[in-house]
């Protein structure tokens, strides 16, 4: 075998307030510097993020590739990985935060397996983690699921499906919404779960205005509505 | 409601090999130089954490109170949060990695939520998410179940019950065992799987020494035994 790239996991921050080096570990920089080749989920994003890092070699020198939803082709996801058979190494970035996790950037980190390619994970900012540690949820067993259906009949569904799982298996269930339909989602929240039941909103995490919470459902309802409005935020739900 | 004392979530490294300052944002030594209370799980370990950090006060100085399976009662747990409620802030360590994920430190924060107290998380090592990121299993869903039974029947029924769950949800499921159990596990896993099944090994996660690979079941049968033995490690399968 000749001698082959490795692929690292480059984390960015979560919040657009943050200072690159407030959230990431100063190693992380020296990692930064030795690439000048990256597959990322949003090239203008990665541009942004690796120019508030302060990279030192001129960013019209890196060479980008996309890796996002618009990646139809496996045949595409094979040709980004050429260059790093050949011995180049490249750095994997997603829009916020860690690549790799709830990102298209898995993508490529399964076929580097299947061709014998190393793969590095820097630490970095993870919502879903940083939202755990702060939930008091239960860190022993915990699930995430990505995204609750919109259409209201199947969210409530998904919803109690939700609930049960962490009633019978006391597992903590992590989901998100898009950001604009997040209060939706909360009122359908409050309206379709048991009283008891404990509810995380976490919002802006990392961020100037992190908001961290965790009530019975029933203190929800007496509380009102968290600041989430556009907000990105993690809701983990466990008894 | 008077001022009251907020509790940082600090993570430590996860490999004994690791600088400190290597896996922890620069930001986080303010933090924990702002300090003088601590909820560990071992005060032996987080002594020596904060000594490498180059914590600025004398340890001998900063109180520590020991949070973890022999802490038997809810009393005690109220115990630690008074001096919180009191105004004083606390910070939360666990042996390795980040604190509130697969140790008993969500038992204080749940406690905090419930008090009103204010919890914030900072940045850190989690081999869970680390894991995940170097993987290419399914970021978009993903469990991690903790402790795999240590029994033969128990653990090969848990084993397929994950598989199954792993094919019908499409959701990686993440895994664990005490190191000098490893080999056993493995074992385990490559009998009882199918050939298919795509599994991770994951140890010594940003150690000198870290090893990640995922394979088919089909060909870790023939590989052989990956150098785990006596080795933190993860084990995540998926479809």
């Amino acid at each position: 075998m000749q001698n082959r790239g490795t692929i690292y996991m480059l984390p960015c921050p979560i919040a657009d307030s943050d200072s690159v080096w407030d959230v990431l570990p100063d190693s992380n920089r020296q990692v930064i510097n030795s690439l000048d080749y990256f597959i990322v989920e949003n090239v203008r994003s990665a541009r942004r993020f690796l120019s508030k890092a302060g990279v030192e070699r001129a960013i019209s020198e890196l060479e980008f590739v996309e890796l996002n939803e618009h990646t139809t082709s496996s045949a595409d996801v094979e040709r980004m990985l050429r260059p790093i058979i050949d011995g180049r190494s490249a750095g994997v970035i997603s829009e916020a935060g860690v690549p790799g996790v709830a990102d298209p950037g898995a993508d490529i980190v399964a076929l580097a397996h299947r061709h014998g390619i190393r793969v590095v994970p820097l630490v970095g900012p993870s919502s879903i983690i940083l939202a755990m540690m702060a939930s008091g949820q239960n860190g022993q067993s915990f699930s995430f699921v990505g995204y609750i259906p919109v259409k209201d009949a199947e969210r409530s569904q998904r919803i109690k499906s939700l609930e049960r799982r962490a009633q019978q298996e006391h597992q903590a269930q992590i989901f998100i919404e898009a950001p604009y339909r997040n209060v939706k989602l909360m009122e359908a929240l409050l309206k379709t779960l048991s009283p008891q039941t404990r509810l995380t909103v976490a919002a802006d995490i990392t961020g100037a205005d992190e908001y961290i919470l965790t009530l019975s459902v029933e203190q929800w309802r007496r509380r009102g509505m968290p600041p989430i409005e556009k907000r990105p935020t993690i809701f983990i739900l466990g008894i």
